[in-house]
C-alpha cells in the first residue's frame, strides 16, 4: 500500500513504464514490502505550471 | 477545512457528484465538522499514468 | 488502485476506522472498482499547521 | 527544496507567473531559504472536479 | 476552495502565521477568489525525510 | 524540479538514504533530467493512518 507520486514533465509511455518498474523494484527491495502493494501515480505538468527560483519553466530561455 | 483528495480513473459527472456527496456526508458525520468546511478534489488519471505491481495499468491485459 | 487522501484534524482510532470503511464502501459502490484496490491515507494536522481565510486555525478564538 | 502545491481553477499564464513569483518571494523572506530552492506546482482543476459543502462547483448556480 | 500545500522544514508558529497570510493575500489578489475560500496546509519535514540531488538533507555537511 | 513523494511505513535512515538514491538515479536515467533537479519527500505513516480494502492496517491480524 505504499504510494509513490511522481510530478514531472510530459513523458512517453515507455518512460512511464520504466519509471513504474524501477521505482517499484527499488522500493520493494529496500522496504521488503511485496511488489503488488505498490501504487505509482505519474503526473505530467506543462512548463507553464511549474515554477523554480520564482520563475515559470515556460519563461526560462 | 479538511481536504479530501481522490486519485482514480476517468469518471462521469454523476459519479463525481455522488463521490463528493458521500465523502462529505460520511466525514461530517464521523468528525462532527460542518459540511461547508470540506473540500473534495477529484483527480482523473489515464491508465498509462498509474502503475501497480511494477506495471502500468495500460499494459495489463 | 485509487488513492484517497484525507487531510484533517487529530482523530481517534475509531474515527479513522469509520472514515476508511465509509470512503471505501462509497467509492466501491460508485465506481465499481473492487474494495481491495483502494488505499486511504489519513493525515492528521495540528491547528497551527492549517490556515483558512489567511489565518491559522490555532489563532482563531 | 520546499515544494508549494497550488490546487485551484484554470488560470492565465500571467496569473501563474505572478503566483510563482509571489509565493517564492514570500516564502524566501519568511524562511530565509534561497529562492532557487523553491519548486511551485500549479494544478488547474475543472469545476466538475472540485466539491465544497458536499456539492460540485459545476452544480452551483 | 483553492488549497495551497507547503512542504518545507520545521517552522516557528510566527513563520507559519506569516506564510498563511502572505500566500492567501497574494492568491486572493491574483485570482480574485475571496480570502475565506483558501485553505493552506503546512507540512514540516525532518531533514532525514527530504532528498535533493540523490542525497538526504540530513547527510549534507 | 521533478518531485517524488513516497507515502509508506516507518523507515530507518538507511532505508531512506537508499530510497532517495535509487529513485533519483532511476528518474535521472529515464528522463535525462539532471540529478540536482530532483526533490524526494518521504512520508512515514502509522499503521492506524493507512487503510486498504476498507480496513486500517492497524486492525489487520
Amino acid at each position: 500500500m505504499p504510494v509513490i507520486n511522481f510530478e514531472g514533465p510530459k513523458l512517453s509511455i515507455d518512460q512511464k513504464r520504466k519509471l513504474v518498474k524501477s521505482f517499484t523494484d527499488a522500493a520493494r527491495e529496500i522496504t521488503g514490502i511485496p511488489e503488488n502493494a505498490f501504487v505509482v501515480l505519474i503526473k505530467e505538468n506543462q512548463r507553464e505550471n511549474i515554477g523554480t527560483g520564482g520563475q515559470l519553466l515556460a519563461d526560462r530561455e
